[in-house]
């Protein structure tokens, strides 16, 4: 289990290698959303995501062995650009297993950072065993993207910024996927200031830690189907549960509607292009599913904003046709 | 003509009132733009430009007896929403006059604020012959876009806060539609650092100033035409045409075609919403025809982002189909 301490030490390791994101403060959306708006945009983050924050903690916190036998990751995403990158920077061989099928757009991010890319099936477990055998042939150190304690800090790091920039916040609004930003981010964030609360974001279609909250113990789910690429992962993490258990106020579920309602809200009223995983609590708010209070700081962590510009088309085009429910009042 | 002492006395009025825009890194855009790339974002400014910066400063500095009777503005975009905004906050009664065919999101973004809305013609010379009556029998002062010295120190103070967050700036980028704001930041970052260059942007549908410096005397074009709505001002002011031959080192004028890659390019590499006149500067260094390098540190001004959504998504839409010039390279 993470402490405030190891994101201290990782804020202190990844200084100067990551960008400091500003904190926003929004004030048109106050009255779209119920409460005092602010946003910590990762999406400007490099990469494009917060991912880079654990991935170079990860990567800094290497042996000098470890470092020259070289790394290895699965992801198809967001991860896989945050350890091509930091992989790069600390002049580390990298090499990235992704699905046969990944998005064109990702694996040439992941190409431009000079890593290695080995496509590997469709499945998770077989990504998972060809990543095995690179540990075992090539000694290879694997950077897990939400499994592991460096990665874990290194998310953290931005509650630390946060809370930096305006202590009297009151809430936090955090996505998972796999559950290790939120972890990250609650332990620096409650570490910090006891009585600060945190809210962690699931899409309806893939509810893992809330249903897990529900039946005591960590679930793996048989389907997983939502718009929120980022947080499609089918079962809940140990660790990252009990963290979770410990720490976070509430989970609470969107529908994919009001993801897409959402990423429409932001780009009109705060000008910023977000991906669908980043904006599942905007959505909350749009839907009155948020427990939220007018006076009440409450930031909202934009994870990434590595959309596919035509998706993002598509919902604006599918907003203003009227289809949407919220269609009238966002413009 | 303002001087720095101006700007900076605008910076005290209007402290508080306004945001205090964050300075953005965006290395994403280095090897795209040509230069080490900053932008300051107006668009994320209340009301989403910064024209609220030198309307509050305006309103702010009436007497008790002109801000008794009430002020008037004619404008059909953001300086319309600053004043209004600006009027709202300091307990000022508005005016605004707008034309009748004027956009219905930008009239209700300007109602919205509770100023009492005008519509009268369609040609900014009856708008100025109302507010001329209003002034007359009510009393009233005008707030000018682009042609009052308190807009223009106000429009300037951007320039403080961005040389406060990288003294090191080399160059700034900024777009010029009555030239206020050009007026403003020049005087502000002249009278700061002597050195630093100021390079101003104009649609080649629209390039008054440039045509103006050619002759040597303020011009008034034949025509307009350029997607850059915000700039389709037809003439140079003899004040801000004399303090842009003083203060800024180049003209640079960019064709619609490379505004509306700009427009992508923001949305896809540094996701943010902007609206065309804002980045003609990104545009003109797409195009290879801004004069900057490598390691020079470049801070685009983007002056707003009251975009109409559907116009953004008809701009990717069309990008993605391949039929902008630079399509391919920028995903």
């Amino acid at each position: 289990m993470i402490t405030l301490e190891d994101v201290k030490k990782a804020r202190e390791r990844i200084f100067g290698r990551i960008l400091r994101t500003p904190l926003l403060r929004v004030p048109a959306l106050d009255p779209v959303l119920g409460c005092q708006v602010y946003l910590k945009p990762e999406n400007l983050q490099l990469t494009g995501s917060f991912k880079i924050r654990g991935a170079m903690n990860a990567v800094l916190s290497l042996t000098e062995e470890e470092k020259e036998k070289g790394i290895v990751a699965c992801s198809s995403g967001n991860h896989a650009r945050g350890v091509a990158c930091a992989a790069r920077q600390c002049g580390v061989d990298a090499v990235i297993v992704m699905p046969v099928n990944c998005n064109p757009a990702k694996l040439a991010g992941v190409k431009s950072y000079g890593a290695r890319v080995e496509l590997v099936g469709t499945l998770g477990s077989e990504r998972e065993a060809r990543a095995e055998e690179l540990m075992k042939e090539e000694g290879r150190v694997q950077i897990h993207p939400y499994g592991d304690d460096k990665v874990r800090a290194g998310q953290g790091t931005m509650a630390l910024e946060i809370l930096e920039d305006e202590p009297s916040m009151d809430t936090l609004v955090v996505p998972i996927g796999g559950g290790g930003l939120i972890t990250g981010v609650a332990t620096a964030a409650k570490g910090t200031k006891p009585q600060i609360r945190v809210i962690g974001m699931e899409p309806a279609g893939a509810p893992r830690y809330s249903l897990s909250r529900k039946e005591g113990k960590p679930v793996t789910l048989e389907k997983v189907d939502t718009i929120a690429d980022g947080t499609r992962t089918d079962h809940a993490e140990p660790e990252n549960f009990k963290a979770i258990e410990r720490l976070v106020d509430e989970l609470v579920t969107v529908e994919d509607e009001w993801i897409k309602k959402a990423m429409v809200t932001l780009a009109a009223s705060a000008k910023i292009v977000a991906e669908p995983s980043s904006v599942m609590g905007i959505g909350a708010a749009l839907a009155g599913t948020l427990p939220v209070k007018p006076e009440e700081k409450v930031c909202f962590v934009l994870s990434g904003g590595n959309n596919d510009l035509s998706q993002l088309a598509e919902v604006i085009a599918y907003d203003l046709s009227g289809s949407g429910k919220a269609g009238g009042s966002l413009h």
